[in-house]
């Protein structure tokens, strides 16, 4: 299973037991979802497949995802509920109610110890014009394209400070030693 | 572009900026490769798309995916590197050099405080088979599907701690109020 010439530790053969899984989305807790979902549906075109609300736990799920050219999306609930949680690359916000009022509320973006999570990350087609279409929104740079040692990387950050690697898939071969 | 009856807060309409923009990865930082390694071929049946070396700055970057039925992937290393960034689904894992060896290092798993990323999902084909081959391999769960107040998802951790939601599509339509 693994490329010509690869090796990596640990690496083991996928058994049946596996087949059909599917990395459906990635959660991320937020702070206040106008604020939130302004950011990924306006700068990043993200669309929201679907809202979640639990009363009794006081919170609310938004599950987002750019859908690709042509995709088609059901638009009854429940089979759209089931679609979303059968495709790849799904974002998940959590609303827990009320944090949007408080002054001093923040979550921790997993950069800062204690270290975690560390971004996720979106490939676009033209990174410098993202980046002029970043400049435009006002949104905050961690780092542009041509600074630090890594080139060709661009990190920005969401509504709540978590960070969002950018980069263009074809300038990112020959990266690394 | 919201669906029947649905209004979020916040919400705008895509532009032509975005189009093209997809949500690729998502990193987490590990402290050991090997284990964290056989932990996502193993159980998960994802492979190492591609591994990065960075000697400068100490770290290697494992790009892991679960690839679809029919899937071609380029043999060739920056073909590759360029592909593993235009999919969506991608796991990235960032090990730092020398931290598997260290016994009392640990990442944050965003779910104890101070709390961020809550956690990745995979979704399934048949959870209570999924449930069965976690138990095959003595992977730790933090909720089973008949436990807690959300029935039919099931929560179990990675080599590192972080949480990784399990569901089958087909069980989440009727969630929420």
């Amino acid at each position: 299973m693994s490329f010509q010439g690869e090796q990596h530790p640990g690496v083991q053969a996928p058994t049946a037991e596996s087949h059909g899984f599917r990395l459906n989305h990635t959660m991320l807790r937020i702070k206040d979802p106008e604020r939130a979902l302004a950011f990924y549906t306006r700068v990043f075109g993200m669309r929201v497949l679907r809202r979640l609300d639990f009363e009794e736990m006081q919170f609310s799920l938004y599950f987002l995802a750019r859908p690709e050219a042509g995709e088609q999306i059901p638009e009854a609930s429940d089979e759209r509920t089931a679609w979303t949680f059968d495709q790849r690359g799904v974002l998940e916000l959590t609303h827990n109610w009320g944090t949007e009022t408080q002054d001093d509320f923040a979550y921790h973006d997993g950069n800062a110890d204690p270290q975690g999570f560390g971004h996720i990350c979106f490939s676009v087609p033209d990174l410098a014009a993202a980046e002029a279409w970043f400049d435009a929104n006002e949104v905050e740079f961690v780092k542009r394209a041509d600074q630090g040692k890594m080139k060709d990387v661009v990190f920005v950050k969401d509504a709540d400070g978590y960070w969002i690697e950018v980069v263009e898939a074809a300038r990112m071969a020959g990266k690394g030693d």
